[in-house]
């Protein structure tokens, strides 16, 4: 039997591998390697700088939750900020809501948004909507200057080495709660809470974004393809809080006609709920 | 640098890799292979059938939410029956109550309880505790002529093939309703609903008891080291719903001095909250 595998190192000590159908793509960027496989368990496979960003079968779950959860708190989200979100998911969510008026995507890689584009047409399809406008520059700069123009601001980036470090750093936040409205959100990944390697920078975007922002919450999701298969998300906000502020009656409304696989009002819920050992972590 | 791997295979598309420092132990006793690590990311490894079964460094998440969710249910656990369950981890914990008189563990492999004795000391100084009695012998034997004897049966068995699949059929189940008392609570370790390997299997604990007790519920664990980090147990029970008859004021005076790194009464009620994909699968 042909044998292909994929080896995410987790750790020096710590490797997930995914046998793979076929190699589609791969090329270094100016800003990062780029791979997309076809695999057997996960169907396509997107990568980054050698760590699996999405794969086909478990995608929604990272894609729903970074997007529902803000959404449902936020009565009337009309114009986004949406940062290194290059793999197109999160904004095929965002795009289901008719109150959004206008998306700004500030991915810096163009070359991994043609590959996307060509390789999860799906997901890619979203890049064309016209509520769109997809900025090929960093986001540093981006949001330096923009001034209370955003009721969301979604942080999708990679983790904080190399390219995306930026994003996590204190400058950053701050930039951020200025271009956010009196009552706006800000979503940012956050890492693992378990996983020994991303143990020492996890707690770098809560430590960061802690005192500039009243609210400043935890949740965390199972994805199975990342490593130890819990992540973080930081849910960071001027005005409303992620679960006292979820209204189920407003939440069906909004809902209305978009069907999730993960997410729910209870799961929302739930996810704000952190295992002992994490609140230690974070001194919650 | 001198490199051995580890490795578990999710299916035959998809494996965990981990780093070993040292081979302790690895036989293959009369119904299982029984291998010991030692690794750099978790500490000390039990592996059966190829299975991780626990590691120093995880343990605490699967036996702390097989014990404390049922203990926080019933008002008084005075017996219990605890099955296949060699590792010591999960005796470990209900041996923190001074409620529990007895405790009958039925582990049929008198090879792995000497290995775990040898290697796992911390976890195996449960086995010399005088409420304990141990039965090497068969569980469905076991339970086939118990009658109203039982607080609590724990089945914290392998996966549901060769040597345990007995211990997921509807004969078992039947046996374990009658040894129970009339508030008993039966916990079963219950595969994951993510994992195509294990899907076809997760169903069978579900539906087996399904009918059976009027009250059949399931909740999720992440657990790193298992297969796509998320697992299930199911809460079977003749009178108590596990997170209606939650008392927290009762759950204090029955954990004072039981300290814990997973469990709470927040994860307890968050752990019965499923995932939509979860909910389908299971028609929940």
């Amino acid at each position: 039997m042909r044998e292909i595998w994929f080896s995410e190192y987790h750790s020096s000590n710590l490797k997930l591998s995914v046998r793979i159908k076929e190699e589609l793509f791969t090329t270094t960027s100016e800003y990062q390697s780029i791979d997309i496989f076809d695999s057997y368990e996960y169907g396509r496979i997107l990568a980054l700088d050698g760590c699996i960003i999405l794969t086909e079968r478990d995608q929604f779950i990272y894609h729903e939750m970074i997007t529902h959860v803000p959404m449902a708190i936020h009565p009337n989200v009309k114009n986004v900020l949406l940062i290194g979100s290059g793999n197109g998911g999160t904004l095929g969510e965002l795009l289901r809501y008719s109150s959004i008026q206008s998306i700004d995507l500030v991915e810096i890689d163009k070359t991994l948004l043609e590959a996307v584009k060509h390789f999860f047409p799906n997901t890619a399809k979203s890049f064309g909507d016209s509520r769109v406008k997809i900025h090929n520059m960093d986001a540093l700069q981006f949001v330096r200057h923009v001034h209370k123009q955003y009721d969301l601001i979604i942080v999708d980036a990679t983790d904080p080495y190399g390219t995306s470090e930026g994003l996590f750093s204190k400058e950053f936040y701050g930039n951020c709660y200025e271009a956010l409205r009196d009552d706006g959100i800000l979503i940012n990944q956050h890492e693992s809470a378990f996983s020994y390697q991303y143990l020492t920078e996890a707690d770098k975007p809560f430590s960061n974004t802690k005192g500039l922002f009243p609210i400043n919450k935890l949740y965390q999701v199972h994805i199975p393809t990342f490593p130890a298969g819990q992540w973080l998300f930081g849910f960071v906000s001027k005005k409303y809080d992620p679960t006292e502020d979820l209204d189920e009656y407003l939440l069906a409304t909004k809902m209305d006609g978009i069907e999730t696989n993960y997410y729910s009002a209870d799961v929302h819920r739930a996810a704000f709920v952190m295992p002992r050992y994490t609140k230690e972590l974070f001194s919650l």
